[in-house]
């Protein structure tokens, strides 16, 4: 459903099994039907030969892999929006369960897109998808393979916003309503020195002393959370005036 | 280490891989030796059928299983911090991934105990406390099966917030300086009616209308960020006095 809303893939066909419980498929069947994409009842066992996993519930989509969004694209979204751009590059996800989540959190936030080095593209497809539950469909992905995009965005009025542990200005100082990209980069090695040569400055979460660190998930999600929160109470007050 | 060092399990016996590389186990040694823990030098086959999964590291504890804190141990413990608590209450967890999650964010963020149900203790421990990553050790946990020990909390002078969907309240405008019990639901089916209805009051998360919704660690983790931030602006305040 997810993947037919946005729009953001070409279908093939959609595959449905023959014994499927009509009032479980009939949203994904007339949906379909209005955006002209082909169903074929199929035997369960054709089903399970092409899904990935179990849990596939009787329907399967042939379709082309989750759009790139370049860079240019990327800008005129931007400019098309009347809100501050938040941005979020992620660097050093070791695990595609953790990159779906964190996706699902920026498009709960209404991070506007989700910058995200080639190798994460290698991951496969359906384990980063399930997770996100919807978001690996509609969010804007971008896949940044040198720093030169982000230096673009830069020029364009967006500060690059580095999350890393030990610096004295906290993300609870930053002003993220400001149009921001935060990068986040993996709990292994942290961000790459070609992304923090870059940074317009660094934040850290203030976490316990002796405390345990955070995962990069949820690292992100508090981090995307004070963005959401500065952005809530900058329209509040615009709202009262 | 995390283990040994939280000093909540009471050790029968460490095994060690006799072909583990020195270096890696010293300080696991070092400690149970402290500590007076027996080592015991076994064959690679005897851990591989004891420890759950491959990733053991060729190391294995015997121990008794984490403690289980009672509410009365609880308010001793909280009356001896001059802390404001902060105590994470999690129903409808469906994962001892997501669970394991959450105590670590609890302990990253200093929450002083979670407070979780009957049930979530029958997940395996260890699938709970590998993601955990060490704050399963150290974190105060604690078994409600009813909602009296909520009261008893409350009655201590605590505020119970519900963090649920709809509500115009945000979580941003909720004083979380104060002693606060979050209590955060499963994504199937929300706090428990019994919550509920003793809850002071509710707070929702203002995520994006259209957007994704948050996963239960997720959401735990920017409401418990909120509760950091507020604690650590007004830690501030005061160090600046």
């Amino acid at each position: 459903m997810a993947a037919l809303n946005a729009r953001k893939r070409r279908f093939e066909v959609i595959l449905i099994r023959h014994d499927a419980h009509a009032e479980k498929v009939q949203e994904v069947i007339d949906l379909a039907e209005q955006l002209g994409v082909a169903i074929r009842r199929v035997d369960p066992k054709e089903i399970d030969s092409l899904a990935h996993g179990v849990t596939h519930g009787g329907v399967v989509a042939i379709c082309s892999a989750k759009h790139r969004t370049s860079v240019e694209d990327l800008i005129t979204q931007l400019d098309e929006t009347r809100e501050a751009p938040l941005l979020i590059l992620l660097e050093g996800v070791d695990d595609a369960r953790n990159l779906g989540f964190t996706l699902r959190t920026a498009d709960a936030v209404g991070a506007h897109a989700v910058l995200i080095k080639k190798h994460l593209w290698d991951f496969d497809e359906t384990e980063v998808a399930r997770p996100a539950s919807g978001a690996y469909e509609k969010l804007t992905l971008v896949q940044i393979d040198t720093v030169a995009p982000l230096k673009q965005l830069q020029a364009r009025g967006l500060q690059l916003l580095g999350c890393i542990a030990g610096v004295n200005t906290t993300l609870f100082d930053a002003d993220l309503t400001a149009p921001t990209i935060l990068a986040i980069g993996g709990e292994k090695r942290g961000l790459s020195g070609a992304v923090r040569e870059i940074c317009n400055g660094f934040v850290t979460i203030p976490t316990k002393v002796g405390g345990s660190s955070l995962s990069l998930s949820h690292a992100s999600a508090i981090s995307m959370g004070e963005a959401m929160r500065q952005r809530w109470i900058k329209a509040s007050k615009f709202a009262k005036i």
